[in-house]
């Protein structure tokens, strides 16, 4: 029987219809800017976000990690929250590669309060170093799909704008805040002077991101390290035709992953071992805590696994589960089952 | 009517075979390494090449580079031809990700002379910087397709091992050389620490490369840094299958290209304004000279363009024409005769 | 009149005796390793840490930012306090230079708890970046020449051995903490991979550094590098000469510092506009509080530096006064005066 | 008897004079812009050059790499002679720390012409990485203190200038090229946007360089930059006083050491065994040659050096001695017969 994998939004496989896109798609050499499927998508995914300029990119990482590049000089600080994707899980790209000190706040739930970002900005002395960035994620994956409020945002936005400082939004989930919250991916994308955002996450392409920017110096120069970094393929149309019918057919649906984490985050509220928050269950992630578990958490997911269901450890004691295009409500009630029997001993 | 496209081996658009391939392809996370049709794709690259190792990227760009970094430490020098791949098209990222310097060395037709590396190793001085890489380019794109012979390599490999140098093959287009001596991949690729070809080349694939090395820690290496550099996509498979289809169907057939390329080389050399070295065609690449021309190269790439054929120019008074899947003997006559009708005017 | 610099204990000014000792000191080719001036120095700093290796350099930040390079690779990252003067005052260059990520944990007095360290180490996950040094300040800059006990270096020792993470001390002000609490410098280094310790602070020397370390490979790639950044000069015998002086004369006498320190905050105890904290004034740093304060601090700086007191804010109410060779307990006396007169006002 | 040492005009040691001028001069703190002597030293030496702005740095090493870091971005490419001091000696700075990639051009005498500048010039093509910075080094050691011609530099300088690529001179010997030609240093730098010069080689002070430039964007960014390599020193005014007196004193004198490389070019000359190219002996190095030497080059410097000469070899048959303020005229005749008897046998 085929596991119900819950650890990420990235395991989805291609429907049937999104493989005969792909298997359909016109397609060109994107190097020479030629790939019909490519522009396609990179314009759609621009007016999407209100802005004028789109580039197709082989992963979420490479989306932010141009961005951050394009904005910043080595040597500025970049402030994000100490758990955001480019801090944890971009294998040290900021530094490595763009040569940028990372300014990260804790915070509890991953997004920035504007006092904090405030408290964040160096001063203008000659003895520190210049903020070059402020980036934020929306939603935020390690705090548990939380969404923004736009009021945040703005007034984040007032401050950098005030001190000359830009903005990048890493929007891999944007789409999640977007169903859940009925703001448009362009009133968000206003305020940020680039937005990444991945096709291969909820939406359920194979791969590739876009990233986003009115500035069309911004696009040369992200095309640019685009090809530096080894982004640039030749016939991604095969990739982007999978983007394009995902932006067609997956955004709305989306709720029915959040429904599904709800559903989820319900049943294991039930559970007397189990601690789970359900106004922060926001979107497709349920973040939860077995706090007196008797067994260490690699223990529990093997028993987990060994009864069909697959989630990640977070924590010594904190758990996510993500859902996605290929869980149904269903999966859902048969995990609830294997949660309680598992997490019941 | 398609035009006669000759500007490059990378506009090949995938054939309905490999279509299918791509539609067909069972696929899965890839960044948690279960993608079961790129597990098949390494490990079939591996064997091909002798190794133990590979990792599929998403381009010849990023393969390169991944090389570089693992096999070297800022601060290095590397030792290759001045119009290496690496050196012209790779926007710098040797430097500016890696941070190594470049000893580039001039030559003919892009292949190092032993003793043209050897007088380039520095000594160990504590006053120069030391030599940390030696790399070739086989065949050599900017060189016309040039092939290294085996005993250039063993030697330079000799000189390197004993000075305790690695090497590193860009071998984007080794398939053309193993079709034109008959050497096989892995004999070539034994002198090499890590190798990386191209599926989008002459063999067809819409995109993707691949690194092989013996060296485990170096594969485990290239892996953290193929994330770092954001080329770890998720259902790459697609594209795996379409490389998995190319690697048991496109090699063979390249011996075509390299029949087209002799037979457009004949052509060319048959008019009088063109400088053509039959002798030197070995491959898939066809450079060629119209050293009295009238007008200047943008211009006679226009006249073409009108006709149907596109080639690039490489020089103020040089041509390059690649032969590839998309082409065919008749193309190749039919070009012939716009060649003929545009560089006799 | 001349103020009374409590800015800094970088602004103490060469002695006679001092003076005359680099008047004196024979000197060579440093970069042929010929200054016997700085080899003297090297020797001495090497033995008085009980290391067997010391480089000499321009700067405190020079001797942190190499002993960053040579124990991390780019993409490593470093844990230590959010306050770090590599944080703060060297401009990014671990990031921009190094390629090194900063995990830096908010601490009250700038001394990292074993406990902290430990929850900062990164599990040993492919998808997150590995954690390659710890560094230790001692005593802290910025929490106020705090001192760490040797109790906590050496747990914090233990962790890191047990995942084979190096450490780094920066050691700027090492000496003071030493004169405070009896401890040999030896003592603290014995934990350290590398630790640097500044000329040109309390010492009084007008510039220069030394890092030792146990291991030559270190030295030989730490002597590297320094050519690199632009650290290696001639004749430094110059300079070397003071810091021997320096060494022989300037370490004892640092007790006077710490004694006018704890008069300064005695002093600005007994204003009831100031908060201060005599416990935590355990070296040559007095950090202050004027909670209430009815103007900015600049405007305080400015009333102080026009009765002729220099001092620094560190925070909008927050203030930092530091005692050196240069500044007597009759200065102290008289500085306290004017404390008295600006902040009663 | 102190041997002559001809290794390298950087040996000089300070005279009882310059000693002086270190032993009394005024300091502060040059991290605050207080320290007077480091002050009057930029300020005579931005004066000498022509610009605006000068900057103190600890060697010509930093001087030249923070020109490289403030006028290109990584990835840039930086067009200088392959023999350049930035290529050989400064240990892939230029790769490591700013990220750009060198175009290495082969000239006979490390003087380029402006046609092989031209040539050099990436076209504006996305597919290649952008030619960043120009840099000349005048007089250039590796080619035998050769002296570029003004008419050279203005023609690379009215290339560069239509493409608007900015030029960076390496004048770490630059008075050398200004007491032989009779031309200011001023006429020199007019062409270039940043300049740097030694203090440490001919002129004799222990150690030290300058960066000027007219721009004050860029000097702020210098001194910023120079903070984040480790350059920034306290009380350097002792250094500087060194430099202060080098260009009052030891500029005119420049000429005795351009008169004894031709006295030791001419007595070379008289020997069977040695080429060497009094017209190519234009300052203060003489490279000469012994074609059919009977022992390795490192058998030759040891029996120069026991009958108390020191001169470096720079090829297997190829060697260079430096003249300088500690060398007289006497020295000269002195190892002309050391000379004549080793090169005898």
């Amino acid at each position: 029987m085929t596991p119900i994998d819950l650890r990420s939004d990235t395991v989805t496989k291609p429907t049937p219809a999104m493989r005969e896109a792909m298997a359909q798609a016109p397609v060109g050499d994107d190097v020479y800017g030629e790939d019909p499927t490519v522009n396609a998508l990179q314009e759609k995914a621009a007016a999407l976000l209100g802005k004028s300029f789109a580039l197709f990119v082989p992963s979420g990482t490479m989306a932010n990690q141009l961005s951050v590049r394009v904005l910043t000089k080595p040597g500025d600080e970049v402030i994000l929250d100490s758990r955001s994707h480019i801090v944890r899980y971009e294998q040290g790209a900021a530094a490595a590669l763009s040569g940028v000190q990372l300014f990260t706040i804790p915070t509890e739930r991953g997004l920035l309060a504007p006092e904090q970002v405030q408290a964040a900005i160096r001063p203008k002395d000659p003895h520190t170093l210049p903020t070059g960035l402020i980036c934020l994620e929306n939603t935020h994956n390690a705090g548990g799909g939380s969404i923004y409020s736009l009021t945040a945002i703005e007034r984040i936005h007032t401050l950098a704008r005030s001190q000359g400082i830009p903005m990048h939004l890493d929007g891999a989930r944007l789409f999640n805040a977007v169903v859940a919250t009925g703001i448009s991916a362009a009133a968000y994308a206003q305020y940020f002077d680039t937005v990444s955002f991945c096709l291969s996450k909820g939406l359920g392409a194979p791969a590739g991101s876009l990233i986003v920017t009115n500035h069309e110096e911004l696009s040369l120069r992200l095309r640019r390290y685009r090809r530096m970094y080894g982004g640039a393929m030749r016939q991604a149309g095969i990739l982007a035709a999978a983007g394009l019918y995902a932006l067609d057919h997956h955004i709305v649906r989306l709720k029915e992953d959040h429904d599904n984490a709800i559903r989820l985050a319900r049943a294991l509220r039930s559970l007397p071992a189990v601690k789970v928050d359900l106004g922060r269950t926001e979107t497709n992630i349920v973040l939860f805590d077995v706090p007196q578990q008797s067994r260490p958490a690699s223990e529990i997911l093997g028993a987990l696994r060994e009864k069909g269901v697959l989630i990640n450890a977070v924590g010594p004691t904190t758990y996510r589960a993500v859902t996605h295009l290929d869980v149904s409500a269903d999966d859902i009630d048969r995990a609830a089952e294997v949660f309680s029997a598992v997490l019941a001993t």
